[in-house]
């Protein structure tokens, strides 16, 4: 019984997950689905990046927390273009979410969506929002062992970022094995080591976004 | 339908971890439910519990971890009395894969057990486990907004442990801002700060265990 109700409910998710990635793609819309853990920086790398792409690119997010409005605030002194999803308690954002949040963005304006799922290193990476990539972020106070501890999230992301790398002078952070058991896990993913906080690797975390925005015609 | 098949696994964890709470306090045992966000440090107070306490308390450890023993590696390095639990992929521990593990552990010789639950904020608080107390850690570098958007964790919690504070000098992490939410949110909670890492902070979690250790006829 308990099992045929989760494959109902991930049924069900992955059919609105295909709406939504037909709506993004009929827009033009880069869609990055951002995880972590609570408190690797997922908030301050969008606020970077909005500054960053700042009459570049017209940035769209959507943030998700089991309650507050707190990131959003942040958020919504850079742009007008943000929506807050409280999931009322729930681990993680589903698809019939973003559908009820992309329905108050006007996204055939944005270029690119950015979606903050709730702080959660495990919920999350089983719910298919629509999006183009799912990206985890983890970060060097965390340790090393994340993609040993946490694999299915760090398989399932197109790019892992290693975040607050100004720490590593001051941890015993061993950056080796984390890349290699990346590697292990996810061969064919990217990984960008940075710091929201210096600025050191922004850059790189620039480029890779600028290039899978769509051309449009 | 949904709704009901939750209830229906919320209500059988209940009666298991009724069961659970019997035997613990039948074996004169503290039982700690540890839970965090991935990487706040709850091996590392475990494995400074444990040097502490030799000779002087006999402590089992449970470790919750959607795979790996990782952890419980490093944890058996100081005692024989730990046991791994794998949810294969499930978010938290529950009363019956305590119900399991304590049937591995010589639990009338013990005086404390320390259940390392999952690293995840937000679905192990659900579950009641038949504990003493449960415990949430934050740390320093997930900054200082966690009680704000992780609220039940920090509701339903007796402790309140702020780890990593050697990290405060070089942090924007406003403590009173902190301990302000914690104590909005639940005003009977304890806050004790502590650096696993210094061992600053560490006497008066020691202090607060051993009041907490039931006497023995």
């Amino acid at each position: 019984m308990k099992i045929e109700v989760i494959e109902n409910v991930l049924k069900y998710n992955k059919d609105q997950a295909d709406k939504n990635r037909k709506l993004f793609k009929d827009s033009m819309l880069l869609v990055l689905n951002l995880l972590s853990s609570p408190g690797s920086g997922k908030t301050s790398l969008i606020l970077e990046t909005l500054k960053r792409l700042k009459g570049k690119k017209n940035i769209g997010v959507i943030e998700g927390d089991i309650s507050s409005t707190y990131d959003a605030e942040k958020i919504g002194k850079l742009t007008d273009n943000v929506i807050q999803i409280n999931t009322g308690g729930s681990c993680h954002l589903n698809a019939s979410m973003i559908e009820k949040a992309i329905s108050k963005l006007k996204i055939k304006r944005l270029d690119l969506l950015i979606i903050e799922n709730v702080g959660n290193l495990i919920c999350p990476s089983g719910f298919d929002l629509g999006e183009d990539h799912k990206i985890v972020m983890s970060s060097v106070s965390e340790g090393d062992d994340k993609p040993v501890k946490y694999p299915p999230v760090f398989i399932k992301s197109d790019l892992i970022i290693l975040n607050k790398i100004d720490l590593l002078k001051i941890s015993d952070f061993n950056q080796n094995f984390f890349e290699n058991k990346v590697k292990e896990l996810n061969p064919l993913s990217d990984i960008i080591k940075l710091s929201c906080k210096t600025g050191i690797g922004m850059e790189e975390w620039i480029e890779w976004v600028l290039n899978r925005c769509k051309i449009r015609n």
